[in-house]
């Protein structure tokens, strides 16, 4: 068993894999901390961290291979096969999240989309097409799914919530304002509140309270 | 000057406000790490760790003030007073954006909204006017609006950032797939590949890849 990997590093993880690919692209084999910490606007001891973790340590003087470093990152993430997820409530949000994820070009793509209202039940968003939940539970499994987005109503959350861990689906994306109760099932929120309340944070009057001005 | 304090602990600041919130709202006077612990999801000693930057200690055997630490995260997010936000682009993501908002009854509240869409200007959600991109500088300096939700296509993110950090606007929410360039400005990337990315983690394959399995 490997040291517990902190949710913070996790969530970083992607974002190097997005500098990898683009230095990759632009021929480059070779990175050092400081290029992805500029790249990144990350710190470059943040970043020695985080790839230690996965015994990603670099050569001192060389640096680290970019196609090995994003092999790795990958096959951590999971993501060396592409990806399939679910999303359940096509409202405006889960549209523009279908068409977002559509027009990219990533190994991580949503393949099923439901809604519990039946006028958006057969709309098609490309080649995506708006499914009844009560087709959730079998399709989930035979495409073996498991990854969810959850843009459902708060009052709708916890139950879709339950029914997706029943279908299979071992992580969900809840953009639900609701602490889901689902156990078993690793769920990571996002909040609009929240991304504006730590915002705030940056603007100067905020910044001068910590300093000690206020 | 105080010790720099990591994004990841401003980040999770919102999370022990909402916490507290509740707490205070049950009447309930003192808390302890290890009950925000539970009620977060965080381990006591993260919790004990971000307080501490701020100087909220608690006492030991006794716990933390509900009232005294939620105002003193207050103060540090800068939201003692009602913060205004400004959204840019009034597509599928920027309405449903402004509806949560709008349902939410937080002291953070997007008071301006704007479309370059000749279509969508004058259109109307609750009591929020979407408004031509004209008025951005105007609007957003009278209000005195220092934070921004950039929700445009891609395309037009850059010019748009730049607009919003000349009329004043210090940190910006970005929705859109790009990394802006915009110094002095605060920019905070909102991505469903990074965030679906890292959710893949958590689905068993991943796991078992970093404890040696695969």
């Amino acid at each position: 068993m490997q040291k517990k990997i902190p949710e913070a590093a996790i969530r970083r993880l992607p974002v190097y894999l997005r500098v990898l690919d683009e230095l990759i692209e632009d021929g480059v084999e070779v990175t050092s901390s400081a290029d992805l910490a500029g790249r990144t606007g990350l710190s470059s001891e943040q970043i020695r961290k985080d790839l230690a973790y996965f015994g990603a340590f670099g050569t001192r003087g060389v640096g680290y291979d970019t196609c090995l470093l994003n092999r790795r990152i990958k096959k951590i993430l999971g993501l060396t096969h592409p990806a399939k997820v679910a999303l359940v409530g096509v409202g405006n949000l889960g549209t523009a999240l279908i068409r977002y994820n559509l027009a990219q070009p990533k190994d991580i793509h949503i393949t099923a989309a439901f809604d519990a209202d039946p006028r958006k039940v057969g709309f098609r968003l490309g080649e995506l097409e708006v499914q009844d939940p009560e087709r959730m539970e079998q399709v989930i499994r035979s495409q073996g799914i498991k990854m969810a987005v959850l843009t459902v109503p708060a009052q709708e959350a916890q139950l879709v919530a339950e029914q997706l861990a029943v279908a299979g689906v071992e992580a969900i994306l809840n953009f639900s304002p609701v602490k889901l109760k689902v156990p078993g099932v690793y769920v990571q929120d996002v909040d609009l509140t929240i991304e504006l309340q730590s915002l705030a944070y940056y603007t100067n009057g905020a910044e001068a309270a910590v300093s000690g001005k206020v």
